[in-house]
């Protein structure tokens, strides 16, 4: 027809998302993969210019093709090769299976179970991550569609080490009961084995953002555990800082140069983004956050809460 | 992961266009259903959710499913209803098929030749646009994969009505020359039969936006035939006023209540947007557009030009 | 400092309305000339490249600089013309000012009553739009802070011509009550002189968007009114067609000519829109609005409403 | 007028920048402070609702209030500090001023030389951002309108320490000569004292964008002096982590410990992000990072260039 087309402009479509209220980041698209949803949420599988594929649930970017990797080897490597000899890993969510999948490639470890709460979400990612293909289809992966907490405290296995990959703890979200003290002592610690570490995302940890839940999740673990390390990382595809909590009664005895011989002997292929280096410098957070980090005093308990952008509603 | 899923944030992928320089236009997506390129052009199909399937063309919207009817309807009938009786149609462009689909309603018609230069790009329609599936089969159809000034330079039939379905005017554009003075008097005028009807798209025809080829287009066709009927609807899609001009040297005699007795007894099927009445309103300007046109002294000639945001520079 | 400059790319700051749910609309921004708020709402006064000063009231669009003009001249010279002599004019609402201003052109006119309810909004538009200060400073107009209805409704003078210049009839929006069939009988109809008219804005008109409130409107007016006429025009910053109602016992006896006879003798300046031949044009609905008008059966009471986008909640 | 006001609809206004070809980043405005232009370049003062008031050139973010502590802290506090007795700074660019105010906090420092090309934009900077006005006025502070290589090709002075806050090496850029192997040879060098440093802002420093120019920065430093030192920092509002690179002909000495007591001595006030052990983290690059450094071969010439997204044309 009569409209005008012109040369050049091909940028035509956007996936938006507002990572703060006042703060939008927006990725160019070259096509919608797939769209689902479940009773708790909606999942789409985007292709996106600048980070590859993306897993969006309810509107916000979960993981890109390009740069997952960052979180993931970020979540699993420190405390695999922190625990000497780790041969069970349980997974808390984790329903896109990178976890899993960084998990399996532990020579050590005889048994993982993951423990998702949506159906839906888990045969999405089996179905088109093709990434994950092969950890989803591992005779040592264990998957359970329940809620990890009522999962946790039926089971009277105990584990190496447990992996918290759940959504932020938000007042009246979904997953602020997995991270209050009351359950990290009563239904996480007794699920660990002797000399057992637990190990959890923390959510955003820049420079302003580490106040959200960073800092909370970090002094709620300092109340129930004798060593706690907080550290972080900057994930392209998030535009921000993210952080994670590892914490143990035992000490964390491997430096950086005794974590890449670990890294050599136990862990099959290359990591890209972890290294003893790097979790060196990761764990030794700047100067602002290690600062409000030491004054937190606040407790993630089931009476008291921090509310953060969103106030999601639904559980990964 | 740890990334935070947000309720109620649905609407995260956009297509968006910049309509001129400063002004932008944008519609939630459901998805990118299709996406293709030819020598001249990239090509899309987009479901959007305010307009339903809408087909973009170099990253500019061609036309939407919900409101293509009103495009279409006031391209074809009035001049197909002016004419005492169309029997043969010549269409320059159209490949999307919605001009030859509302020309076969006329049971006057028996023969439509629809001459596209881009052969991808009505393959691509032909596959993807359901609701003009019936007139692409259709046994009165010629299809002509040509420039449309070639084809009508080499032809030696005569047409009662000839469309003009083209890219604006732009100067350096694949169609500036199917615009020009010489072009509609060495060319047009020849191939119409005796009392035959010349009608184009003619681009924006807004309080503002009429000037950048509306009003020249008018202007042009004045010299060129005795009677020149300008003309314009609103189409939500295009944020914009759109506007045709209808061009002959034998008068315009039917009036409303002609135009809706002639349309009862040759369209098929009914029309959602125009009928007499409707082509009273939209042939009746308002005063700032038509005094402008009334002042208006340019005339595209091989040698000069308008220029339009955005200087296309493929053939539609 | 190290962050790269990008030459020519100059059209950083935008503003956006979502016009619709899935529909968004985007201005380049010179600059933010002022910003405000009252009791009821928020304000800005923005610098839009496309459509030059913009008032903005709790994020949407009220009036562009550049096509005002088209919305205040159809709201006021219809109504005004078809009346024999105009003397009085009430308005209500209309804080803006170009209302007042389109009204004072009329040299028939001795008495404008301009009722807004937000004091703020009038001191701010009287401050900061220059185009109607003149208006603001008139021995003519006598400038009311209240409700409109309240107004109305203890006033004992009678009105040639009363407007409503008002927000849309959203339920639980501040305005609902300003558009019932019991407001127009018991409180407008009252207020008339002998062959009064009323005239109100309705509302979107577009093909598709006439539905919200406009053909709601036209049929309360029915209800109450022997002579009602709906009419439309394309407003570019709105990016929709906008309607107005006019009502009236007394036949609308003015065609175009005369239209254009009074406009000569009784307006000051001249008009950029409207005339006789305008009117006609915008009066005469497309089929597909014509048809949902007339088939339109609800009406607005107290208790029934219809829902829009927004939820407005605040007056205007 | 009749447009629906909504209510909590308050982020209309909104800076939107192409960080990539393919990636945006948004904030939320409060309003457009300031606006201006050089024969260089167009300059905007912000006030935005995530990131306070930011200072913005051709279109590129290049400061925002609550975070530009990270990029100065980064580039002005290692160099000075690793300095035995830092006395005479020499800074290339630097024309918005937070540099020399960084620079002067030091007490050892006795001289700063900031030599900036645009005269426009940093009297916009002197007028308009608060935080500097100190720093403009001190009487230790000598700027000098010039090209940064001009004025040390012709300066016989040495400095202690030379610090590069220039945009980015951009082939066919302003500033890609100031980020040769030759301009570091011939230039930067002989007007270094004994024992001095240089560092420079060097651009993205991502776990993908530091191959825009970071580790061909790193590599051509590389060449000229015998310890450099690239260490990096994730700033929010540039969506990205940044980077810089201190070289020398001496040694850096100083551990944690030693810049903490360094610090403590010769800084007044107390820094917000750098201290001895964000320095360790800072210069201890990720796994990813430190490959690519090591395996980076190209080095800036006059004759090869590295393109980055924009080709910027003006001087910061």
């Amino acid at each position: 027809n009569g409209h005008l087309p012109i040369e050049g402009r091909r940028k035509s479509c956007w996936y938006e998302e507002e990572i703060e209220d006042n703060l939008r980041w927006c990725f160019a698209l070259n096509s919608i993969l797939h769209t689902g949803s479940s009773q708790y949420q909606d999942i789409a599988l985007l292709d996106t210019k600048p980070f590859g594929k993306a897993l969006v649930i309810d509107g916000k970017l979960q993981s890109a093709e390009t740069d997952e990797f960052i979180y993931h080897e970020c979540l699993v490597h420190p405390a695999l090769l922190q625990h000497p000899n780790p041969k069970t890993v349980f997974i808390m969510g984790g329903g896109e299976g990178s976890t899993a999948r960084e998990i399996l490639r532990h020579k050590t470890v005889d048994k993982v179970v993951m423990c998702d709460i949506d159906e839906e979400v888990v045969d999405f990612c089996k179905s088109h991550l093709d990434v994950n293909k092969e950890a989803f289809s591992s005779s040592r992966l264990q998957l359970i569609i329940n809620d990890a907490r009522a999962e946790l405290e039926k089971s009277k296995e105990c584990f190496d080490v447990i992996i918290g990959d759940l959504a932020d703890p938000i007042e009246g979200g979904p997953c602020y009961q997995l991270y209050t003290k009351s359950f990290y002592e009563s239904t996480v610690k007794p699920r660990l084995s002797e000399g057992g570490i637990f190990v959890t995302q923390a959510g955003p940890a820049g420079v302003f953002s580490h106040t959200e839940v960073f800092s909370c999740i970090n002094n709620t673990l300092r109340q129930v555990f004798k060593y706690v390390v907080p550290y972080s990382a900057h994930i392209p595809s998030y535009a921000d800082t993210w952080g994670w909590v590892m914490a143990s009664d035992a000490p964390f005895t491997a430096d950086a140069e005794e974590l890449d011989i670990r890294t050599k002997q136990r862990i099959k292929g290359e990591n890209r983004y972890l290294d003893g280096k790097t979790f060196a410098s990761a764990s030794t957070l700047c100067k602002a956050v290690r600062k409000s980090l030491a004054k937190e005093t606040q407790v993630y308990t089931e009476g008291t809460a921090r509310f953060i952008y969103g106030h999601g509603a639904v559980h990964k």
